[in-house]
């Protein structure tokens, strides 16, 4: 299976937004380059790592966009991942520099979902592509409303 | 969202595989404890380890089932992760008991699919379910059709 | 450098001590494989994992000799690492399957150290040997004495 | 027990490298961010992933300072760990910014031996010390002299 393309463009010099001219979404965007303890026998990434580029890209995304995720939890909110997907195309190897791209998708009364898309830096490829769904609970796992800080995260969201 | 019911039954005694009265399957199941490195700060496993956890499962079964996967390598084969997908229901904490249930499932010409559920060892409830898909290639990354030691577990797998 | 002589023998059928007929000293043994995820690129366990090997050892050796540190820690006593080290003498590589070693060696009055060694359970090779030390703190971090179960541990471990 | 002082001063505006004004040495210094992943269940860094960051700092000082890693492993080079050791001062907790500093320091004709030292980037607090040594290797694990461009590193380090 092959990916559909991505055409990541700046919005702004320097700044942390793309937009992808295949699709017009926008994304956040961060860097980040394997290391030795990442990669496995097979001399490729090991799959589960890509699940912490993806903390990594949604992060970033909360810190750069709004509020960071600790700012989230010292108001009593948790946001437990209760579903992951992933799509492998081109595994990364050691030392190689990616681009992790990331965006708030769908949003529902008491979870959400963040998109993730990597790409090699330097050639452009896309590495994999997934999602992770979040339910808000509150310290006791209770699920909640969504707080105003997340909310605004995807009030505020470049479009 | 709820999972079905599964409600295992060893076949024989001592065996390692358990037949799930729910919907008829046969599992391999094996047995593993959470340990501290595998929490995070809000005290429950970190969600990518889940995928180490059906590593164990898988490597288990192959052993128990039919060859172990470092003979396949061995021979030239690689089967790396194509996909994968977990679904969480309730998290494990530290010093949990599990029991890691895998099966062979979809089977393809150069593709093939293990899924998987965690039920916490002492009270039976699910942890979670997932699956992984893979494809078979040779040392150099080619895809290739699935090697005979693979196509036997699926041809021997416990029905 | 090469590491001293190390001969195992089990103090009795079945028992999960064995004395080092080298040294005199008593070990408790327990066992592990390695993982895929557990390897780098270069063919070997990466050398942080044998850290984590190291808790496997210490853990086993808690519930098998005196108390859990999972109950430990429900008494409102924390463990937290201060120093570690490790020697590394022969790597692991995937699907070996090892005996972790772990004694409890020196006790200070807020302090404790604990010796592990590692062999390949086939070969009986010395893999690595380290050590960890412990501050005993309370939930908030301050030290304080050492709880009366690790006590015991230290009384009545096999000698 | 309490780590000597620690001034560090950087050598030139945007340089890496600082001078540390209690010890008159001179480091190489890189920046980090812990994650939810490196947490546990106590709220702080688990340990083993200390020499985590420590491949980091010496990740990054080999590609400021003379060649990346990769360059040397491609010319035929390995330099699998043989030693570590670490003294742990004040935990890091999530989302906490590091600074992680790196010297080369004793080199022998095939052993060589990197030091390190972790402080929390805003409050300029000693998190913890260690070191690893290596041992110069070919590919097939045999121990050779340290090759010329890691030696480059050791002559072009900043003094």
């Amino acid at each position: 299976m092959r990916p559909a393309a991505f055409k990541p463009e700046a919005l702004e010099e320097d700044s942390p937004y793309v937009r992808d001219l295949s699709g017009g979404k926008v994304w956040h965007r961060s860097r980040h380059r394997t290391l030795y303890v990442d990669t496995d026998r097979s001399g490729v990434v090991y799959h589960s790592n890509y699940l912490i580029y993806f903390e990594l890209g949604r992060t970033s995304l909360m810190r750069d966009a709004a509020y960071p995720y600790k700012d989230i939890e010292q108001d009593g909110y948790v946001y437990p991942i209760i579903q992951v997907g992933v799509d492998y195309f081109k595994p990364l190897v050691y030392d190689d520099p990616m681009y992790i791209h990331t965006r708030p998708s769908a949003l529902e009364r008491v979870k959400l979902r963040f998109d993730y898309l990597i790409t090699h830096l330097e050639t452009g490829e896309i590495v994999c592509k997934g999602f992770t769904r979040h339910c808000a609970t509150n310290r006791s796992g209770t699920p909640v409303a969504i707080d105003e800080k997340t909310l605004s995260l995807w009030k505020n969201f470049p479009r």
